[in-house]
């Protein structure tokens, strides 16, 4: 079959591949139909990724069709149109039981990291009764490809964890496809505002066809007073870092009002200055969160019901054959004005 | 009257000044029955805070006697034996209506640090219904005074803010007299395991007396080593951090388990490292706070019901007119033992 | 002054009454500007409800203009444009500071009840400074009458107690001004679907207009099934009762699914029957209240932001001259098809 | 083997069975080391209980040694000692992912019920993997019993649902061996007061030393009288209902305080009035549930750190030969002072 393969840093190719098979009674091969490309695929390419070793297939985003299951599974059968987590589960461990299956004892994020992924014909799939979902008829498959991982990434780590609610004011540092997965995610509270900061004016510009109340470019540095001035001096509510480095995560300190929260989304590589001089009084919480994809039933329930629509998210369209291309495209955003890129298998 | 007077860094005196009088319809005089000294007084005569200018009288604990209210308080009356606050609350605005009392717009941390405090003879408590307590019949009142301040802030910044619960494991970094109210206090919620860590070997053996199921003189740097052996592994649930440097802060950075939370305590002088290039993917919450002291009415109940005894912190006890003499042993803490000092005014 | 006075049972009156005056430190006379009727005012006009006695004048809704303050006022002055909450909170007392105005000890709901209310020309609000909002500059007037009462009930008792959120399901039992408020409402944390149940089809079709996605007309007595066929024999997350009558609430216990809760709004003059040998071990919730007004700034936020439009609520406007007038339309709702009425002072 | 069988209506017998065999991939044949007793094994004997037909083998409590697994078991092998959960659960249908186990859509409590049970040499567990725990070096076994099903029945269905909490004040209506474990459990969050009410004084002496701070006989029909005179008219922040029947219900609904909630535990036959003519405006609420077991290993947790000592409830030994003797036991707990009775297989 055709795999995307990493060959360690900066190597790329689509390759010939033998074709995954049951290893584990609860495991499931899918045939996969639609797949996607996470910044995080970059960030392997790079070389940055210590657990994803060359030779690895990429991807751990898409939808398919179950080709075969283990002696295990019963819930699911051959010919069963599903989507699939980036998150593999067992459902057993304490860490699955409370909820936190991005830190399964036997799964987690494996998939295109310590597994085969999903940027192929075919993938194995680890505990597939607890990590594939039963696509409901008729439900728009792009949409679903966004339910593996970015939304719930937005709303779970971003939205969630940032407590955003009915009323509140909330800033998004980092309009890219994460950061706008939290703005259309957060919409499902209601707040009042949603004020979107970045460098780029086209992310912006999407941010506002996306529903944030106000938009920031923070080129001139100065972010944190325009919101200051906006809010009248008392900060925001909940401040969602979408980027991952030092200098994002420091305007969320900066912009975050007392009894706020800063909701860590980014993938950070170094660690970052937190002002305790200054944050030790003014009651806040800053958290941070690998996606369980815990809430992707109720994502999918809110999609189906057209509450949101992710496919807004999708800007560009390849087949498995162009996925160096999709890659290339997907990389170079900026100029693309890419935010999801879809891959048909 | 007699009063403890901050005369600028590293001045401190004992004076004789006027009595406060009812400025506003809200306030009502109290006659100060017992006051004690916390560690932030300290931070004062330092000269390390800068809202509270010299000539100020210190002090933000203690009980006492009504002596007059203002025309807008109907619900103390003279002669009433009551419980200072050490956070004065209007009662009305947004902050306190969200139980927020630290942030309230007129009130917050303001005795013995923007207007006078309670080491004096009488002192002036604006927003007197909402920031006194009535003693009730028969209460301890050493007991009323650990609950102005070290009570509430060990409860509410280490154990509420921690999400301390039944069977859990918690650590408390720093084994003073307000890793101690937390120690205290963190057994109300049952966990299974507190774990103290202090430099201090004679801190240690009082935690264990006051309830610490193990110990750890961090003296040999390898205190994050033991706790992941103890925990096998797994890091705490909640790892309070009642110290206020960097390096106690980043000690509990490496504690903490996945899901857990870091509470801070401490009162911290300069920014810390958060290590966020690992802890982006370990799900867990960091929290600050200035104590809200919105617990005072429920930790009286837990006083009166006998679940805690808050008196086991009282070492030593002093007249005022010995006051130079309690801020001398409370300063020389290691060699004196001391916890808290009571003042009987 | 005029003032719409209840005389006993059966009996009502516009009436000259004398200007109300401060009592208390905490009054404050308003002038007011636009009221409203309310449901329960039909109730006292009946006889039901036993604290309001005749000679009373009605109505516990309402915005104004401040007059006068008493001396313990400070957050108010002459010439404030106020919405008045329908409940009256000291922000003292032990429930206040649990955010349970409706049970302030010395406040709750009395205006219009156990004290004169808001259909007159003045109206004497006490505990002034916890009990009135200031109305932002360009808010709709009408719309800010509504977060008076009838949006925090149908939020605080309806949406809030019920835990609507994203994905959900909820029946709103009851299509009259309170369960539609619950609609309104409930769409601020993005169900996936709400079935309006009610035997008027009128009021259904203004339920389809206001975002039920399902809207059944209960005359049939077939609702209970109807409902288990839509959500595939599981039962709703959240079941709302804004009728109070026992068949309605019994419907809502055959409605709610495993996990779910039955949010009570309805003021019921009799016992219902508890089907517990079913329910006892259907892992559900029942939940009653008064409403606390405790959401009412929240709620103005989101209005203020457009996310939901209360005066979609007001179907009739009148003079207080014209108050005779405006209980008979609001009384014959369904031939008038009266949501509610604005009555302008 | 030996089984105790249940024979319809007032028959019961010990009876030789077959040994269990593995029918489905994720089973376990576990070896009864001790069992016990349920209140619900006397229902099932009087014919109360309709699922549970004649031939049925009871019991659903208990601890054991694996005997074998299924082809789809691999975190447990023969040898392993293990505590059996009362509640099966599949840890993959949506109900087990929201940790309602209980309503687990191919498990829940079926052991004993729908299936063969535990009151026999050996027994079968489907869903082994999320229905059994392993057992801590050096636990009591005793103590691992009360785990199955009592202490989180008491913990989960009293305790957590009726939000019981430091300072708080706790009723439980039944001093029956699951109100003496919602007793028992309650402690673990330190309220201030748990009032214990009951017809017999021998359940109500045996309250006192396990921790009642008040008992109350109800013989007199005085209790609800005597609980608001104790809470200065108040009425409680928690009343648990463990019996089931309507008059110990409506004693809960008098003595529920503003807020407070009322937690059924009681399994009941018909039912009851509520009395939502006064509850309406009380803001309470009513929780009923089946317990999920979800709450298993914290429990072993605080068994296991000495915080609850499960032992306390068992009164009585027999082997499995003298199981209709443990039954008489039991069936007469008035007059023999059963609590738990504890069958050695």
């Amino acid at each position: 079959m055709k795999a995307f393969v990493y060959g360690g840093p900066g190597k790329k190719a689509l390759e010939d591949r033998p074709r995954p098979e049951i290893e584990n009674p609860g495991d499931a091969i899918v045939k996969i139909v639609k797949t996607t490309i996470c910044g995080t695929d970059l960030h392997i390419l790079k070389g940055d990724v210590a657990t994803c070793e060359p030779g690895r297939i990429l991807g751990h985003e898409g939808v398919g069709v179950i080709e075969t299951v283990g002696a295990g599974v019963t819930t699911f059968k051959a010919g069963d149109r599903v989507l699939i987590s980036c998150i593999s589960s067992c459902g057993k461990c304490e860490y699955c039981r409370r909820g936190m299956y991005s830190h399964c004892t036997t799964g987690g994020w494996i998939l295109g990291n310590v597994i085969d992924g999903t940027q192929a014909e075919y993938v194995r799939i680890p505990h597939a009764e607890t990590s594939l979902y039963p696509i409901p008829e008729g439900a728009d498959e792009e949409a679903m490809v966004m339910l593996s991982d970015i939304l719930p990434t937005g709303f779970e780590c971003g939205v969630l964890n940032g407590k955003v609610s009915p009323g509140s004011t909330v800033a998004i540092v980092g309009s890219g496809p994460i950061g706008l997965a939290a703005l259309l995610t957060a919409q499902l509270y209601s707040p009042a505002d949603i004020i979107m900061i970045d460098l780029d004016d086209n992310r912006l510009e999407v941010a506002r066809r996306f529903g944030a109340t106000r938009t920031i470019n923070s080129t001139d540095g100065k972010a944190a007073e325009t919101v200051m001035t906006l809010t009248r001096g008392r900060g925001v509510d909940t401040a969602i870092e979408a980027v991952g480095v030092p200098a994002t995560f420091q305007l969320c300190e900066q912009l975050v009002g007392p009894g706020g929260v800063i909701a860590n989304i980014g993938v950070h590589g170094k660690p970052v200055e937190l002002h305790l001089e200054t944050l030790w009084s003014r009651n806040i919480a800053i958290t941070t969160r690998l996606v369980d994809a815990v809430t992707t039933p109720m994502l999918l329930k809110t999609v189906q019901s057209g509450k949101i629509d992710p496919t807004r998210l999708v800007t560009h369209h390849f087949t498995l054959d162009q996925i160096l291309d999709a890659y290339d495209t997907f990389g170079r955003a900026t100029e693309t004005k890419a935010l999801k890129v879809i891959i048909n298998a």
